[in-house]
């Protein structure tokens, strides 16, 4: 299925916008930017783009909330690949601004916990305007309204600004992981170093249990988990979902098994996809976990129920 | 398929020999006496009988070895119906004899355990001679070899035996579990409390981690364990299986995903047969174990690897 | 040790003024309104408050990162209680203004989620300034900088604006929770009705079975959790720590017994304070878990180990 | 102490004499037979010895059902060292005897099991004699009651008898590990490599739950198990308990931890000795888990509750 048109999240030369012009897909692709992930997604689901890149989780902030509920929550998408930005944040202002004078900077809502340690201890009297972007940030100092402002690095000189200080969200560099989203479709073939995601919801209150109950299936099953999130369900405080990536491909016996244990110890189970793992290598499996250890004792039950005995 | 001859260990009058002829199967069959468990389960083994019934374990002794032994190793058998046997123990002596006097006693290798404490502290003096049932017991002192045997008091009048000590096995009762064995054929049908016995050989020697594996498959499928036996596997000290009852049928769908599931995780599994049970009931099952259940989970599995998604 | 001084984020009339007024420990405090989480939480680790209050999780977005990821790191602060604040966010407007002529919403980052969906849905075209709070969003309409504002229903009486729609965060109402930090003193007394907050740092990669090693230290004890996060550590994806809450006061020997074998199983452990649940019972415990049980297993323990027997 | 009576199960050239006069502990002891494991156990609790010889378990039959039960109920003793003999069983006759002619066959009670499938096989018409011991069954034969008996092949030179038939109790040997029993008295010191002897009741009916329990105390120590064996209680069919050998001595933090835990989750625990393991070795403890570890934790946790916080 070849895609054509690709939203993003952020304008012409925001981080979204370096992300998915390194994705293959976006080679022959028009590129639809739009102000924010709700609407980006949003896109995706009404047909107007084919496919949505927005951002799942970052090195310093984790989870992107946003990301995370549209996903479980609405009409069903799937994730085809995942890709990760590296992104060096800095402090820009005008030609000729000294980092002494600076008593206002424009700061991305998305970055601002970054680098809010370093403005509070650099700048502790500056005024803090949050902005929806990078580039509304860039807008924002190239206008006059903020005297400095806080983006990545690669995009000031798109801008014609100076960099003041660099490096501002501390060390090591954030990274975010993006992912590749459209509507349902089969996930793509198995490479042997694949992720699967999914959202769990719990049946009952008592998550500590119901917890441990979702990763022993994980675990019985040699199944590593990359990562997990606990996420309010819109209803109230303590009703929680687990966002959850695990290593393997639905198409893997044991993730197919582990998948549907789920179903059957949970309220609900959402599968967002298997794609891919573009960081980290799958692990060597624990005996007895192979797509052809499945197959065997599967073959070996029907045998018992059909003949009586394990003794062939 | 009708039973026509079925071996018991044991001699007519004993205590199996009451036990089988509790069985319905045993209306219409030819019974057939043999010194001890290993031929009794030979016979079936060779041909010689269709059926055995052998103890498998006793409420004071535990698990009868010689029975867990042969159903574990060598030819495969299957369990058809288990049935339980309440006895009280009694001396017995030749009319006229007083327990004052009684200087030898004669008692059976498998009761011995159950009265050994009564005999020490009741005769600390007299020899005890092991014989190999309740009848050679009944016939040594029929004979004059003992002045006292240990049996079932309900054999004493059989023998014209006076009872000199009623229950001396202590209180309660002991009780026996008795197994019918037959060559492999499918099992009865399912009755809804049902019980399936498995052995499990383990893959390694560290087998605290093993059987706790070994457990959490049948707890996270919400199977109940009635009986867990360790036994050697006749290579060395230290090389154990695990001699297994766990409620359900191989038919139902979360006994049989279990049993596949240990076929993985151990080093292999001998079925030994599903049966309706005879003491006890099947406790409720937790949400999400029913047949239904696995089903339903199973073509959604099916439907997301078709589709790509959960969300129909 | 009476409190004086109780930060808070947010301004006079914004949500947090209205929690902070809510504690019995600010009725002769002075406030100290600070502009985010991170300024109010360093005024208590500076001196220059005694306490601040601050929003630890939502109903609706989960999480408050700033929050977590201060008492996650930096100098130690302790939660002295925890307080509900519910809340209905409706759309403001200087008096006359109709709904289908907004063309520009200003929207506090920390609510923008919540009335995402909504303002997507009733004016799509309407640009969306995010601000730094429901005050500065109610500035941004005083002063004509937008055309309308995200706001608590509460405070636009304060501010002479008109309501152009209710409960624009869908239904149930949002419910806050905040939390009141101090410098690291006692806890208070137990009240048989406490939570626990801590922070446990895995020590590896595979964190599927380091969190289930975490919980099983708690299941084992009898101990629920009514809060688990994983928060990355700020080194890179991957990295993650696990902020959590339960059921009972470090001083219960359960509790404790928990919380030193974390510190045993982790590569860290912080604790965060002890406090009265202000939401939700404990329920009652497994046997085998209250304190006299802790207080009788040692002592039992410490005979075995002197006298060489359990049999007194 | 120094052990001046050493009571053993068998007579004079059996093979418990082998074993305790491989003892250290017997050079300077007076070795007391007593015909069996019971009267052997009741002479050290009545006084009449200072230390009783007695199997605990074989490598063909598994655990000797007197030995633990004697250990399970009645008065407490402890185990103070284990050791291990391998016995090659043979087949004696008077000299002169053929194979061919035997028709009776002594065999011990305890070692029928293990030559039993030689006897059917080779000797199928044969009557089995089961007599108390090796030494009876010797003695069975010099006396002509029977043709030939079974025991271990050391022996037969003792008495003058053939060799008719070696290793007939299969390959490996069997090997049989004594433990030498005391009156309750402190352990004796750690050496690194020890193993601790406990009994647990269950609190409960369901014990594969109840097991996964004892068995996850164990586990989250690091603690590894060398034998478990489910056991009755004598009560009925059904009501268990488990004896248990697991790596470690009483006075290792993470053993006497682990024993005070199953205190709390079981309906009673017996502890039954720590002492040096002659067979195996410990494997390397999993981080977190030696006695400075523990003693850390603790100390630790006594910090948190005096000072309100874990960061010093």
């Amino acid at each position: 299925v070849p895609v054509t048109t690709i939203a993003f999240a952020g304008m012409e030369g925001a981080l979204a916008h370096a992300a998915v012009r390194g994705l293959p897909a976006a080679e022959h692709a028009s590129l639809l930017p739009l102000p924010n992930v709700t609407s980006t997604i949003d896109a995706v689901r009404t047909g107007r783009a084919d496919a949505a890149l927005v951002p799942l989780e970052n090195s310093v902030e984790g989870a992107v909330a946003a990301t995370l509920d549209e996903l479980a929550n609405s009409a069903a998408l799937v994730i085809r690949e995942e890709t990760y930005l590296s992104v060096s944040f800095g402090l820009m202002g005008r030609p000729g601004t000294v980092l002494a004078n600076v008593s206002s900077v424009a700061a991305p809502t998305h970055v601002e916990a970054q680098v809010r340690r370093w403005l509070i201890d650099t700048l502790p009297t500056a005024r803090v305007a949050l902005v929806a972007s990078t580039v509304a940030a860039v807008q924002a100092v190239a206008d006059g309204e903020c005297d400095a402002g806080v983006g990545a690095v690669f995009t000031s000189m798109l801008n014609g600004l100076d960099i003041l200080a660099h490096d501002i969200a501390g060390t090591p560099p954030a990274v975010t992981r993006f992912v590749l989203l459209s509507r349902p479709m089969p996930p793509p073939e198995r490479t042997g170093n694949d992720l699967t995601t999914l959202v769990a919801f719990l049946r009952e209150d008592h998550y500590g249990d119901a917890l441990l109950e979702i990763l022993i299936e994980f675990g019985t099953r040699g199944i590593n988990l990359t990562r997990i999130e606990s996420r309010p369900t819109k209803n109230r405080i303590g009703d929680y979902c687990f966002s959850i990536d695990c290593e393997g491909h639905v198409d893997d016996a044991r993730v197919g098994d582990a998948v549907a244990a789920l179903r059957r110890v949970c309220a609900d189970v959402r599968y967002l996809g298997s794609y891919p793992r573009q960081s980290g290598l799958q692990g060597p499996l624990p005996p007895g976990r192979s797509d052809s250890d499945f197959a065997e004792s599967r073959s070996w039950l029907a045998n018992i129920r059909e003949s009586g005995t394990s003794q062939i």
